[in-house]
């Protein structure tokens, strides 16, 4: 770039710069946004063009180095250092980009502003920030209002950015429902049904439960989900009949959260999903569309991880869950349920 | 099997059988322990036996059905039906297991009781139990002094198993020390060093740090140890010299664990091995024996996480973990400082 650097003035945590800018660096690359006057930057569009030479600031008579605009920049907007590096890295992967709400607006390849709506609304966090879940379902209404997609770009501890998308989610199946099966007893934290035939039964059809010897195990939430729907009959071990209201107390106290997972496990198994432990995953859940349960090794095409609808995300831990979904190729959703039940996919999004 | 039963006596939570069962059970198969009267079985042995129809249990003039033997086992023995499970799945797999220290020893494939030593000792806790690394360190110990392995053997809530190794670690690499750098800026959550020459040379002989243009940022555990090692300044905006135990106290009031945290790091690098963040992956850490910064692409051995002395493990939050590592062909390690670094290590075992 051989052009002379523009001059601008430092002034409100704002770069101005004359009405020759507009030409310059809006026209030629959308950087700014063109005033009556003259164009205003952002800090961190001006950073960018100060870092590449395209600008010369002033602030309080003195011109600044990069260094001590930088320094200024971080001590006048908090998470300055974080959008400037998520900027820097989505201007040089050749996307315009404007700031905006939360963070900035980025357009699609092709694109730019006054031509094509932006695609993305970016929300920039800190690796270290814990995130509410309701920080993450606002801008995810507010995109969703405006038909945009939401970006989460997080900046690790050495500056790393991790691209996610956020999106609603509406998982559905095709599974049939099952035939009633028998007696169960429930066990400390475990169900046995004893009927071998109602057993093969209910694990061939929904996949209930696992099949020790002739004999099915059902978990808490199975079990409960059978006796709601009147689907077993369930006795302890003395042969008294435990109804669903005393089998959610006893679960609950064995899990703290038995009944916001019940309602969720219920929610997926209502809408013809086959809902199975997540264990081996981490996550409360796996669920499959369908299930052969003839066929061996049928993919369950979503990693379910039921939250609190005041639930923090502590985002290695999220990264960790989508990295996880992503290397055994299911979605991963969490779901929180306030009145009915939403879900949220995160997934990696490689810009 | 058609030869008849053998009849046992269910008696003060095992089950006794006369002098023919030695040689019928524990010298075919090694099912329980040979007395000068008879043969002892656990009700674990016994309950596997029974759906087998190699035995009958009597018990307060009873003969009992297996429904009725398990429901009163599981009543006499807490975690009976794990215990159960992960006894009848070993057995069929083909290994000879006892009783033993945490639950059971397990012979090696050709091996068996009287002819070979166990091969490991096996734990066996449901997937809801929070496990005090304490819990895992003192049968580590014990594995040692024994020289066994330690197997754990993690029963889901639909009695799935998933069975790990845990081991002493003692990672160590080849990395030689970086060169001095210059005068670093400390920001708001990270540090940025400003010389490009020092920048570079930090960044390509130690894989400090990322490079963001010309300039180094550096994160927090990073400063702190090239700040102890002598191999940068440190400023603040202003200037004005930060020490040592001055960006511990402020690293510490941004990440509540960083003293913990940078104990390790610095133990690590003090074993010639490279460091950087483990965001991507949901740890602290993730750690090469040694990196080429020329060549891109280079392979991390470790991934490291940092926990309290007083840690409790959540095990799907272990399963995760251990996953992840494996599906980017990594070794999953914990770390635990108590006087030095102890690291233990979590792998998968398929027996």
């Amino acid at each position: 770039m051989s052009e002379e650097p523009l001059l601008g003035r430092l002034e409100s945590g704002k770069v101005h710069l004359g009405k020759d800018a507009v030409k310059v660096l809006y026209e030629q690359g959308y950087f700014g946004r063109p005033l009556d006057d003259g164009l205003e930057l952002t800090l961190v569009e001006a950073a960018y063009l100060l870092d590449r030479s395209r600008l010369r600031i002033e602030y309080d008579g003195h011109i600044l180095s990069f260094r001590s605009f930088f320094e200024l920049a971080s001590s006048f907007e908090k998470g300055f250092e974080f959008r400037y590096v998520v900027y820097k890295d989505l201007r040089e992967r050749g996307y315009y980009v404007q700031p905006g709400v939360p963070d900035f607006r980025v357009y699609p390849r092709g694109g730019h502003p006054g031509k094509t709506p932006a695609e993305f609304y970016v929300f920039v966090v800190s690796e270290r920030t814990p995130l509410p879940i309701e920080r993450i379902v606002e801008p995810l209404r507010l995109s969703s209002q405006m038909r945009r997609r939401l970006m989460l770009a997080v900046v690790d501890e050495e500056s790393d950015i991790t691209y996610y998308e956020v999106r609603e989610s509406n998982p559905s199946g095709r599974t049939e429902s099952a035939e009633p099966g028998g007696q169960a007893t429930l066990l400390d934290d475990r169900v046995v049904l004893w009927d071998p035939k109602a057993s093969e039964r209910l694990h061939k059809h929904g996949f209930y439960g696992k099949m020790i010897g002739e004999r099915l195990q059902l978990s808490l939430v199975e079990t409960a989900y059978l006796l709601e729907r009147g689907m077993i009959q369930l006795v302890d071990r003395s042969g008294v009949p435990v109804p669903l209201d005393e089998l959610m107390r006893r679960a609950s106290e064995i899990e703290e959260d038995f009944e916001m997972k019940y309602r969720v496990y219920r929610d997926l198994r209502d809408r013809k999903l086959v809902v199975k432990t997540g264990f081996k995953f981490g996550t409360h859940f796996r669920v499959y569309k369908s299930v052969d349960a003839e066929k061996r090794g049928t993919h369950s095409e979503y990693l379910v991880h039921t939250v609190r609808v005041d639930h923090v995300f502590h985002l290695p831990v999220l990264s960790r869950a989508v990295r996880l979904a992503h290397s055994v190729r299911k979605m991963m959703v969490f779901a929180y349920s306030d009145d009915g039940v939403e879900y949220v996919e995160v997934r990696r999004l490689k810009p």
